[in-house]
């Protein structure tokens, strides 16, 4: 049987300010990406989110950002692979803190923004966060970017990976996302994201802009968590999953 | 023969700004207690003072204080029960991905400043903490003000606890301390400092302001590390120690 | 002719999290009080609602708030009046910097949440805060709690306050707000509300809670930005006041 | 009679961690850069530091930072020119609050660390600084590296400038600074520096790395407040200039 998780960046409330799509997504998925508190999240969210993961019996990761939470981590910053390191050891400490709280078990980490972008690109970066990981705990699961730097470098220190893959972003012939600059990255449309999901889970492919078919490993799926359509194309996809006979389900660790 | 713990609070640098006697006085010490990022330290520090700590054969404690590093966690502020188990479950978990990255273990938590006090006289916030230890390792000790209600709170729940006393603040009557208001709540001279311990270590008895011999638990002792005069007044208390046959110790996990 | 003053806390979103309401309910209301970038807002939030602000011809007040951006500045500090000063003064600034930048003037300074509640009872912080307006510019307008300290210490140094009251909030017999706590806190009806206004902006009197009509001054009236139903009733204030012939003008500076 | 002006960045402490050297610095140089609350400097910190500035007569400036207290604003940051507008703004209005309430007026602007080195090459960053400014105050001057876009950008906005120069970097053939990554970047020797820094205030050149000696534009010399040597150095310097018939002052506004 065909298995494809899909996964999600949630925990993204902080103080005052709500992120109302959390608690219905989680019907439709496998596992999800938890803020640490440096991007988005904080300790009364964080508790929250994991408890209700563990409700919904969702694998749960650590989702270290930048710390910026103004940018929401999405701003690059120029900080070094010591940096790295123990920013994204500190915020799996931390969340780890409320899985272990809950009686629960870490399951993944998944880099968040920029600093996944980063990382994706830069070998030292990329090793430095897949250090954090193993130092932590072997046993993780280390979710990236279908073929970046940080799935070489996770690969190194022999930690598991999941190659991410993505619904509404479109790629091209040489399996990398189009650039977001591009007036084509994003796909707008539900029919072509869920063919584009059914391409990843059942082909391992995926069309690229140029119409070619475009072998890409795809282990886990994110879905955007955050617009009012969000919950929509999560229930969406999962039916069109089921009906193909492709099991929703976290890579297991 | 007498043992005693003596701690220091540590790791209270923060990005550019240094607090440079913290590997000094880890000569003198057996229990280092390590801020968390919350009102001092960050990821960096931390790391640097969880791998100085390991070196020096010293056991570990998150210190886990208010999110108000202007403050320095010294002012109080309204928080509930919840938050407090919030963020002191947050910082446990963070401090202690340092610790276990490092193949060490956690030994204890000590709440820092204005949540320390708060906490030893508000019986729901010393719940809400003790509570927080607990669901992170129920083979934690908290460190506490001797005859606090954390002390009380923690050992509801079974939490082995050490109750703390210290070296350079005077006594009352009623075995709690001067309030920091009267003229008399600070020690400042080094010979009284150094027999108050003596008192503690060899007959668990402190001389009041009063001039009153008071009985007091005292199983860990704290010593203050900022200042130029912290280093030196570390080594003069552990040579008396020594002296006296009593064992600088941690207590057991 | 009748006059009111419609006041409204706005800017209160921050970084990746909106405040949708802002704009619509600009048309409604007088006077704005601005979030400083301490319990919310930021500088890209702060200059659009500056200019926004300026768009709609509406009074602009600086919103100075704890450093609590987790907390919103609703969980009291204990701050010292020196801390009371500088933080006001550090906001009033920054705000000041947008709106002088805009072209315009700053009206007045309406302290938040936790400050605001702090100041309206202890005299200290309240002449600490009025001390900062003043320091700032003496000509600034200081919106506090109707009969509160912040008012009598304001009055003492020759500023000019406006004496606010709410909407949506009941009142004791003595004319202060009934606490929080109570069942009977809030007005839920919006005709219950409505008719309040009305009588604060034509009789300066309010019906209490056991039904008396109690005098209140009453110079601006504190409209709640944030739920659904926030535009909604804005409107209905505004038409109702406007049916009356009371005029929405913020107080002359 | 020759005149140069020393600045000095102050005000760089925060919360508990003090920066003891700039009270003493004051007394040898003409204009100091205040740290406005992101990168360093919190408002208790800019009170002070204003407040000893006007005390010693000297001119005052803000100094801007990237929002990154962690790494002292000097970690680059990919922010957009509105961000940087709007974050110059935000700081400059901030520490112009303290000015103003102390009764004196703010005399100039110079960006910090990464932003500064950032607008120095960027003319998009350099362009929303200068505006920044302008918008603020179109009389303030603007402090920036010789040579680099922030002057240019701020010319061409009538801004008036202050070219800056650096007592202890060595320079290039080119007039430009030698990059940090190279061993002879730092100058080390007193002797070396002073004589750089009377080449800059008589003749407007400075031997560079290479033995030639270049024209360079020096309006006003950076010295550097940290470390125990700055106070001693900023003496030598000060008695040099004086001795050689150099006026020590801060460009008119």
């Amino acid at each position: 049987m065909k298995v494809i998780d899909l996964n999600c960046d949630m925990g993204e409330a902080f103080g005052n300010y709500a992120m109302p799509n959390d608690e219905k997504l989680m019907d439709y998925i496998s596992s999800v990406n938890i803020a640490c508190g440096f991007h988005a999240g904080d300790p009364a969210v964080m508790q929250q989110t994991v408890n209700l993961a563990i409700k919904k019996g969702l694998s749960i990761g650590a989702h270290p950002g930048l710390p910026d939470l103004q940018g929401f981590g999405r701003r690059e910053m120029k900080i070094s692979p010591n940096d790295a390191y123990q920013l994204t050891l500190y915020q799996i400490g931390a969340l780890g803190g409320f899985v272990k709280a809950a009686g629960s078990r870490l399951h993944h980490v998944k880099a968040h923004g920029a600093l996944y972008n980063m990382a994706a690109k830069d070998a030292a970066l990329a090793k430095a966060i897949a250090q954090a990981v193993f130092d932590f705990d072997p046993g993780l699961i280390l979710y990236a970017l279908a073929g970046s730097k940080m799935i070489e470098e996770a690969e190194k220190l022999s930690i598991v990976t999941a190659s991410e893959v993505f619904a509404d972003r479109s790629y091209q012939d040489d399996g990398l996302l189009t650039p977001r600059s591009s007036d084509y990255a994003l796909i707008t449309n539900d029919e072509d994201a869920v063919n584009q999901v059914l391409g990843f889970a059942l082909k391992q492919k995926v069309k690229s802009v140029n119409g070619n078919h475009i072998a890409v490993k795809a282990e886990t799926v994110c879905l955007h968590g955050d617009g009012k359509h969000a919950v929509e194309f999560a229930k969406l996809i999962s039916e069109k999953l089921e009906k193909e006979g492709i099991m929703i389900k976290a890579p297991a660790i």
